[in-house]
């Protein structure tokens, strides 16, 4: 099979490299830190500003909303302003979130706030959080309608609320002991699934096709969203360590509240109890392990997991995604999952 | 003199507060808290969510957006969504700022991070700073064509950069003992006087005037920025306690360095020594007002004060207000700078 993924990522994403550049330009003197802690979290400059030779991260999202454009009929460099600025959210978003979290490290660096404290680090985000909006408004540059671009920054704004409201019930649920399934799944909808989905929605809708193909590509995204969230869940506990690269099991050892855990919770009262000691020894996260064997967790995520998959590949198959583009939607969405299609 | 200024406010500040009450009114089921935290620091509620009959702040911003609207001649009802927009820009901000200057309490009450944590504070001020662009997409439903709405919203974001880009420098001036009055005064540009600028110019942009008197507007709502924020530094040091609500001098106990401050640093060496003491007792405080006075800093600050009073009374006058609006306008000028024009 030819590997239309890798060449139309050649293509689009230096372009989307070039466009978050150039929304990031330092724009008067002195604002050297200012900028220079947003290059930093880009993977751009080192934390003395200089600049590196650095692969700036996967830019999946960019690459979700330029492929959906293409694969509706549309001509992707228009959407480029667009893609720029959901990848913008996405590190707005983490930014806040490793501060949030208290993460020293992501993607093997130190974080923001851990090296330039964390009120440097909230601004940082904040910055970062109005260029997203200055980089979606570039579109009029692009030739798109003004009642596009309008509509394009209306489901920014709607999507960068539920992102925050996904981020308010994760935060909440490490104090709650009585998250149900459906609560789990709005947060991930809000905190994984629902960028996901505005990056094949605003593909679709630049391209100007009709609005019941913008919402099967919403609708595409959202489920991909849903079922790679889950995925993620299930390797956080049974995941190969030299391909996940990090610790299997590191969720037990968080406690973090996954799809596997809370249907294992709600049917193991021993699970209950373990999971509210602090030990995190390898024989005790091994037998918290073995518990959620016990109660059928995994099968039970890995049916979540396979609805959202079927769900994701229908709503794909009805827009009949056009040409190179099409196969390498699907491509993309194969290597988000792990599987071939 | 008739006060229009309060009989236009009696109308123009309850269609505000409707206004942003729509915009924040809980959407899903389970979204108590996570809307709850933004009507409490809106002061609408109190830390149990429980409603509240308050007064929620001055909404000055809001004021002089609708006034600059119907000044320049238009209706001032089209432009309401702008102005709550602006108003929660202005309350997002404060949100992150009472984190960054850990601040345990606003206008007496406790402040978001103070009683929900930092990590759901952060997150509070993002969902807000989401809603501000989404009451701003709100114009197009009060007949503001698109092209106009993009306008205001590129707007929107351009001072919003410029908010976290004086924040920044804000920050970054308590650890730097080199701050020129240059550094200050691009610092008090962004951090205050962008946001009342933006006021006035989104009200002149809606009424659909010449660009020519909108660029009045905008630059009569910076220099009013930047006069209100060199007065409240002078009260800072020189204020009558019985006025201004907090103990005079606060700002020489807090080392901060506002525009007196840094003339008489740049003048005197012993000020310089003194102000890197701990010493915060009263005869402390005293001796450091006296050596600002000796200085000639208070003089120093208020000619740059009038200075900005000036250029924002001649930009006034450059846009001829129109009737009541107009009057009201230039009462809304004096109460904020605590004088008669």
């Amino acid at each position: 099979m030819i590997n239309h993924l890798s060449d139309l990522s050649n293509e689009m994403i230096p372009a989307v490299e070039m466009e978050l550049r150039d929304v990031l330009r330092f724009k008067e003197h002195g604002d050297d830190l200012f900028y220079g802690m947003m290059h930093y979290h880009m993977g751009w400059v080192n934390e003395e500003l200089d600049s590196l030779e650095v692969n700036g991260g996967k830019r999946v999202r960019p690459l979700l909303c330029l492929l959906a454009c293409a694969a509706s009929g549309g001509d992707w460099k228009r959407t480029v302003p667009a893609a720029a600025s959901i990848e913008f959210i996405h590190n707005f978003s983490l930014i806040h979130d490793d501060i949030q979290d208290a993460s020293p490290t992501r993607r093997g660096r130190l974080t923001v706030w851990k090296l330039w404290g964390v009120s440097q680090a909230i601004n940082t985000g904040d910055a970062m959080f109005a260029l997203a909006h200055t980089a979606m408004e570039r579109l009029s540059t692009r030739d798109v309608d003004d009642s596009i671009s309008l509509q394009a920054l209306r489901m920014l704004d709607n999507t960068s609320l539920e992102l925050t409201r996904g981020q308010f019930m994760d935060m909440q649920f490490e104090e709650r002991d009585d998250v149900s399934v459906d609560d789990y799944l709005a947060m991930i909808n809000g905190k994984t699934a629902a960028l996901l989905s505005l990056s094949a929605e605003i593909g679709a809708l630049v391209s100007d096709c009709r609005p019941e193909i913008v919402r099967h590509f919403a609708a595409f995204g959202r489920d991909l969203g849903l079922a790679f969230q889950i995925r993620d869940d299930i390797l956080g506990i049974w995941g190969d360590e030299t391909v996940i690269g990090k610790s299997a099991a590191t969720d037990i050892e968080t406690r973090k509240k996954s799809l596997p855990v809370l249907h294992g919770l709600s049917k193991d009262d021993t699970l209950r109890r373990m999971y509210e000691e602090e030990d995190s020894s390898d024989e005790f996260v091994a037998a918290v392990v073995e518990h959620l064997g016990q109660t059928g967790s995994r099968e039970f995520a890995e049916s979540f997991e396979q609805k959202y998959v079927d769900s994701a590949l229908a709503h794909l198959e009805a827009v009949s995604p056009e040409g190179k583009a099409g196969e390498a939607l699907l491509q993309l969405t194969g290597s988000l999952l792990n599987r071939q299609f």
